[in-house]
């Protein structure tokens, strides 16, 4: 056990990277057939992590025949050939590779999207005309972005989700996180508040920006402002639209707050509006930007999380006041986008495609919300509680079965059906509360009712 | 004069943005027609310029027709519709927009690619056949980039530049800049060292990222040893095959006493292989890498400075002793080039265009630099002495006429010829050195004949 060492990283739950880890150690035969585990208390205690985290990697490593539990012994090693059974990467050393991921019969991990509703033709389509047009787009370009994408995006953002966006202040990079790392030169001096719970890859890129973060509690509005007065930060990233990840969006007078907060302390707000595309019910909510009549938010969005994940562009509205930094700071790095991508997506936008295609899916994951509810009402009855269903492509949902939240996300690992605590996403304290996150948006509509079946079963549901 | 503050910004040559500056002024009626403008002295003392600087912004306004010279009392701001022969762009407020650039007639800046050589057809076709695989490459990759890539990628490097290259320690970004600054969170504690002269954008990435920066001379061997030891840093980026903007190729024995720097202080060395694609005469040195036994070596290379400039694909391979760092800080980070260019781009590779079109390229940029050498001889004769002309896209020329390389920069302006002073790309004293930097990457062969003449009447040379 001496040898086991364990670098979280976050953005990851912890038991899935233990799990990870002792999967690698099995199968370099760090740990071998046979050989007893460490008891989940002493493993816990040895690499300063919760039972609850020990026992759900064990667990997961049980159901898949890694290892097997022997009555008041403990964990061993399987023997046999089933850590042969997942395809060896060739020519790469261990060290490097990704962890080999479990097979899962049903995955409701969040940030997926059903990639087959992407109209692939007409992008081919778009993407052969710009070609087309000759070599010229093959130079170096605006580094914010070409003029005719920032345009085509701050039409976009004004018509749809209310943001005073001239293209000028736009800039597009690949990826959320290229934009959000930028942002974070532009921040004031001191720490930055992220949502605890959130997405933990906001605070790593914000950490190697040098940033430091604080984490602040939200509640059934959102991000607590209160919260955020007593942590001393300046600036602060937030999802309004559709927290990450209790799905809350928050309500006007929320918002009003923590502008009132950004004029007080002259703080930056970092407002990420993904998912705010894929509204089923009720008047979407403006962007928080669009009420700022001070100009203290930088809007983030992306086409990653609208139209493609491997669709690289995310865009970044700055207030007029932080363009000055940017000019001096950022402006001279190349844009990242290729700018056939650009003109690509720009007259797929003009030509009426990017609306045509965000309300068809719109409708498609609005069916799958509802065929979600009701399987799990069918399954579990009122034992499970959706809690937030109207925006986005996952949802909360309560699980009052008496398991704690790891133990939940565990029995499902065991039917095989990947979920995740909503404990997984906290920064400090808690964890175990009974509230998983069921992301639905690479789950096809075919696949709702069996994989809640097994989570009716790992639950312990009664069919009626 | 009190108004004008001036924030210089790395990468842009001090005159050309005192020129922007300027510029954006007058036809801001900030300096109104007619009006006189701060003597030459006067603004380089206020802005704490050289006179040389100052003197090349004005030289270069002269030459455009926005300001002119009366004898002995200075110069004016002209009056009349020069100004407004520019085009405007629309509803973006001057704060944002990038300065209105002059026209040139000839343009020898760095960067520029013949973007008419790439093979488009080529790659239409295979982005088309990439496409019509279907919707699996919309969905997330792996965060290095595809494997497809990376071992497209490593069999390159193997096979041309002796780069040790596993395809697990490759990781693929949207340019240089994107790894440059991944790889700057991966450095030792403490300064890097920056080569003096350089390339500005180098030093200015490494300082968003939190990493001081140190400049350390280059002679004609490439960046200095000993300086790097006297500057204490524990990092350097340097660019061997083909030194920013001294061209100097770093030999074997320069190479070897780099290595055991990084030995010695368990340093890391920056290994920044831009251009070397395009050596012209004898044999390629193998990378720096590809000589390093201990591992200290990062490595980048782009096909953006290869392929083209919108190409934003760039690699970078990593020492195994880096590789838990990256998995820990970085590999949460989604890839930031879109699936369908990686694997376009593998196909690509796959198929042979991309060694064809390297070798055709060649073939033509070594034309190119025959055309200049052989213009410059005739036009200046033993006035103009090109110093490294045997790799990549520019070279350095000493001219030999007395002006310093400011001067010779605002007299090939004053014939709107665009050329750099080597000078400008120095972090710390010097600068006068009668040194200009030509790139022909994106001047037509038909055009550096009439582009030498102009050369030749800015810096009085005769034709015999």
């Amino acid at each position: 056990m001496q040898n086991l060492t364990f670098s979280p990283e976050p953005g990851t739950p912890l038991y899935r990277q233990l799990y990870s880890m002792l999967l690698g150690e099995i199968r370099a035969a760090g740990l071998a057939p046979g050989e007893k585990l460490p008891s989940r208390r002493a493993l816990a205690a040895h690499l300063g992590l919760s039972l609850n985290t020990v026992d759900a990697a064990y667990q997961m490593l049980a159901a898949e025949g890694y290892i097997q539990a022997r009555a008041r012994s403990g964990f061993y090693v399987c023997s046999g050939g089933l850590a042969g059974l997942v395809p060896q990467p060739e020519r790469e050393p261990a060290g490097a590779e990704s962890p080999p991921q479990p097979r899962w019969a049903y995955d409701f991990s969040t940030g997926g999207m059903d990639v087959s509703l992407f109209p692939l033709r007409t992008w081919e389509r778009v993407a052969r005309e710009v070609m087309r047009t000759g070599a010229g787009l093959l130079n170096y370009g605006d580094a914010r972005g070409d003029e005719c994408l920032r345009r085509a995006i701050a039409r976009y953002l004004h018509e749809y989700r209310g943001v005073h966006a001239d293209a000028a202040r736009i800039v597009v990079g690949a990826g959320s996180e290229t934009l959000l790392a930028m942002a974070a030169l532009l921040l004031p001096q001191g720490a930055a508040g992220v949502e605890d719970p959130g997405y933990g890859q906001t605070a790593q890129v914000l950490r190697n920006a040098g940033v430091p973060v604080r984490p602040v509690a939200v509640d059934a509005q959102g991000l607590s402002v209160s919260g955020l007065r007593r942590s001393g930060c300046r600036s602060v990233c937030v999802t309004p639209s559709h927290q990450f990840p209790t799905g809350v969006s928050m309500p006007v007078s929320r918002r009003a707050e923590l502008l009132q907060w950004a004029r007080d302390t002259r703080g930056i707000i970092v407002e990420d509006d993904y998912d705010s595309e894929f509204r089923f019910d009720g008047r979407p909510l403006p962007a928080l930007q669009g009420l700022d009549g001070e100009g203290r938010v930088i809007y983030i969005g992306t086409f990653s999380r609208s139209l493609a994940p491997s669709v690289r562009v995310a865009y970044m509205v700055l207030p007029p006041r932080l363009v000055p930094q940017y000019r001096s700071r950022l402006a001279g790095y190349a844009s990242t986008v290729s700018r056939l991508e650009q003109h690509t997506l720009s007259r797929f936008m003009e030509q009426g495609h990017f609306a045509r295609y965000i309300n068809r899916a719109r409708g498609v994951y609005r069916g799958r919300r509802d065929a979600l509810v009701q399987a799990l009402a069918a399954g579990l009855g009122t034992a499970a509680v959706p809690l937030c269903v109207h925006t986005g492509l996952h949802m909360p949902v309560r699980v009052e079965n008496g398991m704690t939240g790891p133990q939940l996300a565990a029995a499902a690992a065991a039917q095989e059906v990947r979920v995740h605590a909503l404990g997984e996403y906290r920064m400090q304290g808690g964890g175990g509360e009974p509230v998983v996150v069921l992301g639905y948006g690479s789950m096809g509509a075919e696949d709702i009712g069996p994989a809640c079946a097994r989570l009716s079963r790992a639950w312990g549901g009664q069919k009626s």
